[in-house]
């Protein structure tokens, strides 16, 4: 089995828009284990787009076309559809009193091309989820394989919308094609979120793991590296059911676990680091702020982005120039590129906000020098209950990557402190 | 004359690299007046590339084709295109010299693989330019046209890695696609980056302005919306020469500042609302400081974000927690949702850090009520030279997006302050 993706709009060819809807319907059918062969961007036109999805249609199982199903006189998908499927547009009963009741719910008058988004391919399967306005479409198409015999390929259509696009294809379009594809077994992943070893150390230590793995076939396991996220290891399971395959993601986890060392994983599936430490901070009655120079705030700015941080997180100071560093934290006057002076920040920022936790950041983020320290000079602090321990690193990256670097790395510090307090 | 782009990669169609490329050549190739009505992704595998690539040569003028011309054994454009073209692969002396050079400059041994970069089909150019270690190659190829008769369509060949393929577009493919559309005009574009208007808003003011230039004909206006950048308007302008065309762009530029106020355009080009702010309060001899309760730290990490912000920008203080407010900042004890909490703040951090300058927000971001008032519920407040502002806004997004346009509409009351100072 195989599917290819049409993305539909002339706002992706000219790169208004970039077309993130093809590369996660990608990654959603490898994760199912079906083909992907082509992705095509094409225009808001008739024939260019008759031609690629006709196309689609002959080389490829199933065709899943993203995009043009709105209300406006560019949106032409379904015209097309019905020219490929050699049928007539149809006002679908169904979708129309859906699309009305939109419209009336939010106390609106409904512009009269709304409706066009009830028209459908006679013949065509209108899905009864309506994430937006526009239903999805299953559209069956006649075609000749290559010794003349008649085949019957299916044309799916989504809106061009990120999340209607993702509820239709997850509820609506994967089923059918699981089906269609005689898929009838379950696969789910886990990903692990790591932070402190490269891509090829964990690959390293995860080597006997991945060639055991390669010889089961029942499971496999991926890296994907993040700069914002930490270098997730993803185990993709399959099995007869979900308990089983449950079961087969437990055991990989626990193995992969203990090849690679608990404690270097701080998340799993969508667990953040900021939300790790925040977890941790709470299971253990401890209160957190942060001092930052460095990083400017985003410590900060990156724990109130969790929802119901308040209740750990007290707040911060951005000890941006040198006098305030002095003045606000006690840092003593001299250099501030020290871990002598991260130490100082991160206890002294306990003390002005009342916290029993804290982590603190100084060093070069560039492009010029301080101090005669290059850029990339980081030195990291983190204070829990009056403790302060402290590391100096030089990162060899531009501006920006050694302020994330040094957010992640100074946040795991804290989170594997917490940790050996049990 | 119209050119269609081949981006090329198994991990493209995987979801695993968002496919980029295309997004931008689009883009470029829009500025230049040259139409790209295709645009397909497929992966590294000799048959695919071979049929996607002869069908572009058959439907349009010039194709560009990114990706796969690097070093390892999946990489194999050069193969393919040589296939298009009916000739062999010879290695190219002048593109081996350097990719040896590249190795022995860096003090490092070569992988031998790292010479399969060097091979070319015979008949096809090579770029003397080599940003990373493979060179773009431009590719004739011989096609028949509609009546049989005999066309030179040309492919050229870019690498994948963002930064290597720009620097080749723009210094030796845009030339060369340039002479071949016979363009001897030059195409400029200028973006001014505004803030306080809706699109359709600016789209009325515009109006008059956009249907002039229709008629005229030597230049055109476009809305671009970015949450993290405000909203553009940009301006493209067409003429015989380099002074011809800024001679335009400055007239047209003038024209849409009058249309739509001077004061609602913060930023030309790559110019961002932080760096409009600090270079006011450069330019004035003030200093700045952020009080971020809402925001959490983001107004001062999108400034301390920009090189050189540390001559104007002090620090600031995240008062996330009630307390902090009240004890650091001299908030009294009450409700921390309202303007006066937002102005305590903005003329506390000003007291605490010394500075003459200050912003402050203060709100509810969500999910969840507090103090009576609904998430989206935002009190911000600007301080210059102990006169303080505010105001409070009901804004209808989810979390992340109140946040963004909260550092936005405060950084920008604080421009307009500034500004007004003279």
């Amino acid at each position: 089995m195989n599917c290819e993706v049409v993305a539909v709009g002339t706002e992706l060819l000219l790169g208004q828009i970039v077309d993130t809807n093809s590369s996660w319907i990608g990654e959603r059918l490898a994760e199912l284990g079906i083909d992907s062969y082509h992705q095509t961007k094409v225009g808001d036109n008739f024939n260019r787009m008759f031609a690629v999805i006709s196309q689609a249609v002959e080389r490829s199982d199933a065709v899943i076309v993203c995009g043009g199903l709105g209300p406006t006189h560019d949106d032409i998908t379904r015209e097309v559809l019905a020219a490929v499927m050699g049928a007539e547009l149809v006002q679908n009963e169904t979708a129309a009193e859906r699309i009305r009741s939109i419209f009336t719910d939010r106390g609106r008058d409904m512009p009269s091309n709304n409706l066009r988004q009830a028209d459908v391919p006679d013949g065509a399967k209108v899905s009864s989820i309506i994430p937006g306005t526009a239903p999805g479409l299953m559209c069956p198409v006649r075609t000749k394989g290559p010794q003349g015999e008649a085949l019957e390929k299916v044309v799916y259509a989504v809106p061009g919308v990120p999340w209607e696009m993702k509820v239709l294809m997850e509820e609506w379009v994967i089923p059918d094609l699981q089906q269609r594809a005689g898929i009838t077994q379950v696969i789910v992943s886990r990903t692990l979120r790591t932070w402190g070893d490269s891509e090829s150390g964990l690959a390293e230590k995860l080597s006997g793991e991945i060639e055991r793995l390669d010889r089961l076939g029942h499971a496999t396991i991926a890296f994907l590296a993040s700069a914002l996220d930490g270098l997730k290891v993803r185990i993709t399971a399959k099995g007869d059911s979900e308990a089983s395959v449950r079961e087969i993601l437990d055991s990989e986890e626990a193995a992969v676990r203990r090849a690679i060392g608990n404690e270097a994983v701080f998340g799993v599936d969508d667990e953040t680091m900021e939300s790790a430490v925040l977890q941790l901070c709470r299971e253990r009655g401890e209160t957190l702020a942060a001092a930052e120079s460095l990083t400017g705030g985003l410590v900060a700015a990156r724990l109130a982005a969790v929802p119901g941080a308040s209740d750990v997180l007290k707040g911060g100071v951005v000890s941006y120039a040198p006098e305030v560093k002095f003045d606000l934290l006690g840092v003593p006057e001299g250099p501030v590129v020290s871990t002598a002076a991260a130490e100082q920040m991160a206890l002294g920022v306990c003390d002005l906000l009342g916290t029993t936790c804290a982590v603190a950041t100084t060093g070069v983020a560039g492009p010029d020098s301080l101090e005669g320290h290059p850029p990339g000079t980081v030195c990291m602090a983190t204070a829990v209950r009056g403790e302060v321990e402290s590391m100096k690193v030089d990162l060899p990256f531009a501006r920006e990557q050694v302020q994330l670097f040094t957010v992640l790395t100074v946040l795991n510090n804290l989170r594997r402190r917490l940790l050996a307090l049990g």
